[in-house]
């Protein structure tokens, strides 16, 4: 922890929809929220030059490089925030924790469980030593309703739980003739709908509850094992360029498990990205002996929630968490103004900074992050034994 | 069949709550729909006689008994409707089987597999030998909202499924100090969640798709071992009644599951009756490749539907099935004004009485019906098996 | 009042929708509600006797007729329940009345004020001579989900009433080629959307509220003047038979009005039969400075309540009025399992028989119903006079 | 217009809840959108200069003045942009329009008529000179959902409209002891919830119908006629700190009217402050002859769209408006990641943007928002004459 006031002086390596997405939240977090050091953006980092510079300039970034070194070497950087696909985040972040830098990194953690404890045991070592903070960008633990229902929970409110049902619902892979992605790709995304978007389910369910996953028993499938070349697809390609040009889709498409958590609770859990219709639904519902909460990210800014306290009117209230007594919302509009997507990210931003300038635990700090990697582990095993129930290595829940 | 046209003549075992309801069912059928022959309750049996005498009166029953074998040995009986606990169900019917009465079963069919499958084979003897129809009672088949759902799957509106997702949600049980009942009890239920509420998902799963479950991986709970009797909950006891007075919960509380279809598809299921705040939650959805349909009882009169062709205004539409087009609608009150709970069982009494005048297939019948028996056996067996994957036996998908 | 038990015999003056409705209400009513005296259906009264005999056989009335005075003169009738068009109310509950009979009427009342008032001086006349029973077919009043929200009105949960919303939204009229039918003939209708539909909204706003309407600034609008003779339609007719064969449409199509309350409360009430893809959805929404309520009528078994007591989880509850506690509907099935239209008119012939033989008072009394005639016709003055805030005649509020 | 591409230099005028929404909507607006001119902002103007200054360094603005005039003069100011209560717009867009400025003013564009009559011919007048743009502030139509409306209206699939129905609810105004705000001011304010939010149903409803309110008939109320100074709610006060110290709400706290467009569709308008539990719900539902849309701006990013279309499956489709084909939403997030309240002014400062470098019209010009304003005092001159349908006047539809 510093007690500096000097801007929070940042590199960001990734130019695509998560670059863009965090360029947002750093200069938008100062504009509403008090920060004792003020996010800085200095250093673009992107793969390739021609695209890196435009991409510097219409973000805000006023210096660009396509060599990531570049971040980690300098002294003048206080935070290296990496928003690159899967299989670079440990490279990138062991060189800057080592260059004691904090460090935010998207999610998920590293492609492995093995990379994820290496990243785990730089942090805990660059904690110590320097102070570093290093966080995992599970966004979905800033969305206002879900602060909220962690808040209910830990007040007792829900009771004692029994009953976690996560699904993460999207479509976009749903027509089979939708191009390849490297998001269909084992080597570059580690995995496909459990790691992209049931990732979230399982670092949600596990926070939101308080207690981890011991157990799981699951099925993966992959209904569409090959998908067309993209240059098939938009009739850019030369002499291969025809429909039969299909690669080969090495991830699961879908994912579905069962769930023991520490204390018992029973968890179904199920992301697809082939549920026609369903656009981003984010879901978890959770039964307590008191009372439930209920959300859906497709209404992110309502949050259900049912008290079991007797009443000739009981039901499931549909709370808008937009009020100034409500998680992060009342730093921005009136009550009924809505937040989006890209808020969360704000909220991110502000929670790193005040975890660097406050010496606030980040939140989730890479342990957690690399036991979500270690359930998703225990998911692909199970699916690839016959489902059988299989422990989550190291857990102590 | 038979091309009578006389008066149907039934007998009904059970004065509780679905002696009621199949009462009322078998009363307001004529009134509402064309039927060729007019169900007449003749007969009602029960167990003890100073209840049954004033239930037959009240009811509407110009007969009753309390041994469920006149209804069986008379001849002017056409029809026994079986209403009570499972764990008799096998005995009357293969009695009334045998005796050439139509048979209309309450579901679960049996208590095991065993039973069950006596029940088909003597169902299929008898209609062999005198076109006697059995039927099991899962009544909601009869929900508009969910033939119309058929209708649509069946006309290809759906595409190929993928996806099914079934949650059966009570909260009845949600309080642990709630009394101890029969239906907690293995011997009389033959178990809980599962076998009550969970076989109501899995008979519409497969009737909707159209496919049957070849394999489930599965876990159980029983989250109260214990429960008070109730009369020291109601303080009738005697000297023993304190609250001490605790009986075993021989049953689950509830069940989750993954399925995999014949032909592929990703089935995860729910049950439970500790879901709080969730008063009747049969919730189904099914994903396919053109587009996808849902549906929650607790808004029986609506189907969510979403068809995948492009347009500038795709999304679910809630869909009141309540119109003249509409599977049973059309022969009650304009578009709009909805149905009950009721309902369902009129509508299979109009089956029951269609399928004996009209020579239509029973829906379901008895081997439909076992075949659901098989898919609980092997959710208990996963369950017992730390969830490893379990092939419905004789399956044939 | 009468101690008698012996039972309630009834004669019914109509054979359509509603003559349907009220016998299956009759018959079920004992069947799930304790009674002090059983509805008995005892004669059917239609205008032509080829279709009555018919009717009479399948709905279960041993006697039929096809002069509704027979009703009147006969001795062992006890009721007369009239389902005839409006035209037709005042003379025949005139003659019930003045023959001693406990009368029925469905709503509205009459198609003017001066016969209401006429009816009304006679049911008072006969409540006093000998106790008879007037009561107007306000039938939503029977919702479970209203019957709570005036209890949480009366226990002052909603507080102070400043805003009441009513729309009654249905589309059947919407296509302007749909057929004419007698609803859209002012002389046999009395009016149209207005008295059709409206009428329900301003019974239920005022019996909510426990306030009369004063005051109305009224607008009314038919958007298609003219309609196809049904023959024309459905192609029945002879040499005149062509599509330019349109009658007039007499009444209005759709009304909207707004209103003062006593005690000041602001309403704003709409009503149609033209809002595209709207089936029945009969709302009502009340503010209060405790809370709120909010109703849909396409979704009769949910009431949505507001708390304002401060909360971090305020919200509105999506309450599903069927428990034990609930009202009516304790007497039907276990939480979750909805009602439907018709069990509205169980509840309405449940609640007469009371007032019969309990001497409790009819609700509403053919007092009641009167005035709401008189808004009505409040509503039609105002919108005749450019829309000029018009006073309810012999309001008392 | 200007073919420049320099940047588009701004200056606002206003500190408040809008002031950092319009800053916020110019910093984001270059990094999402393509605009042919990046807009800068350069001097902000505060009332008081202790508040003013540290504004402009938190929300960016490198230079700061408390006397609006140095915007008007300043010659490398391109921009004004009016941010303040309603009784100052006039005197500064005149003055910044005869300077040959754009201008973004909030809405309303003024507190009477006769005002906007003024503005609207200054800017007349300055598009002819300088091809100056004038634009009022009415931000709901850049909701990506209601943007789609207006598109599917235009595209004829709504058909004929009938039906208007739009609600302004929201509650902060609920409690009678909330304290007392210039809002409730009728110097300041211009009008009360009829002005402030009713204004916003008006301009949306006539947008997206395309046709003009020709008359209206309405009611206004005053529920809470007075409300504590707010020192006296917060204890601030001094020798005359009670809570008897109540100062007068000289507007009023609710509005409805109905309405007749142009064509003769019947409007219902309803505006109010005090809707306990409604926080933000601006409604709007239009029925055609082909079909219908409904919204409401609390779930902002969906709207429902029903097609008359014969279907077996018809039914109000819940659009989520998120997607790369719907108006704004494409320059943002994947498919079901909505958006918040700002984004509604990124769009309006991207139109903006393109109306001054593209020639495209402001939508809304001041003529129109000068006519929004002639409802409103048609509706406040019905209101005082005991509801009369009352002309708009110099109503054109």
């Amino acid at each position: 922890m510093t007690t500096s006031t000097a801007p929070l002086r940042i590199a960001m390596i990734g130019t695509g929809f998560m670059g863009r997405m965090h360029t947002q939240a750093w200069l938008t977090a100062p504009r509403f929220f008090d920060l004792a050091r003020t996010p800085e953006p200095v250093l673009l980092v992107g793969r390739d030059a021609p695209a890196t510079a435009p991409a510097a300039a219409r973000l805000g970034w006023p210096e660009h490089s396509t060599d990531w070194r570049t971040a980690v070497d300098r002294d003048d950087i206080d935070v290296v925030d990496i928003c690159t696909p899967g299989d670079t985040h440990a490279e990138i972040a062991l060189a800057a924790l080592e260059a004691g830098k904090h460090v935010l990194c998207e999610k998920p953690l590293a492609n492995s469980v093995a990379e994820a404890q290496q990243m785990t045991d730089a942090a805990a070592a660059a904690s110590e030593r320097s102070g570093a903070v290093a966080m995992c960008g599970f966004s979905y633990r800033r969305t206002p309703a879900l602060a909220l229902a962690r808040q209910l929970v830990a007040e007792g409110r829900i009771g004692e739980i029994r009953h976690v049902r996560a699904q993460y619902l999207q479509d976009w892979l749903a027509d089979a003739d939708s191009p390849h992605t490297w998001r269909l790709d084992r080597e570059r995304a580690g995995s496909g709908a459990l790691g992209d978007i049931g990732a979230h389910s399982i670092d949600t369910a596990q926070w939101l509850v308080g207690r981890r996953i011991a157990a799981v028993s699951a099925q993966l499938r992959t209904f569409v094992p090959t998908r067309p070349r993209r240059s098939a697809v938009e009739g850019l390609g030369g002499a291969g360029d025809d429909a039969s040009d299909r690669l080969p889709v090495t991830v699961d498409d879908a994912a579905a498990f069962t769930a023991r958590f520490g204390g018992g609770a029973l968890g179904v859990f199920e992301a697809t990205r082939m549920a026609t219709g369903r656009r981003n639904a984010n879901r978890i519902e959770i039964n307590g002996d008191r009372g439930s909460i209920a959300f859906d990210f497709e209404r992110m800014n309502e949050l259900e929630v049912y008290d079991a306290a007797p009443d000739s009117a009981q039901g499931f209230r549909r709370v808008q968490v937009t009020e100034a007594q409500h998680p992060y919302a009342g730093a921005w509009w009136p009550a009924g103004h809505g937040l989006g997507y890209e808020h969360l990210f704000t909220h991110q931003a502000v929670d790193f900074v005040r975890a660097v300038t406050g010496g606030t635990a980040a939140s989730p700090g890479f342990a957690e992050a690399m036991q979500v990697q270690r359930v998703l582990a225990a998911v692909e095993q199970s699916a690839a034994h016959d489902s059988i129930l299989t422990s989550v290595e190291g857990n102590h829940a």
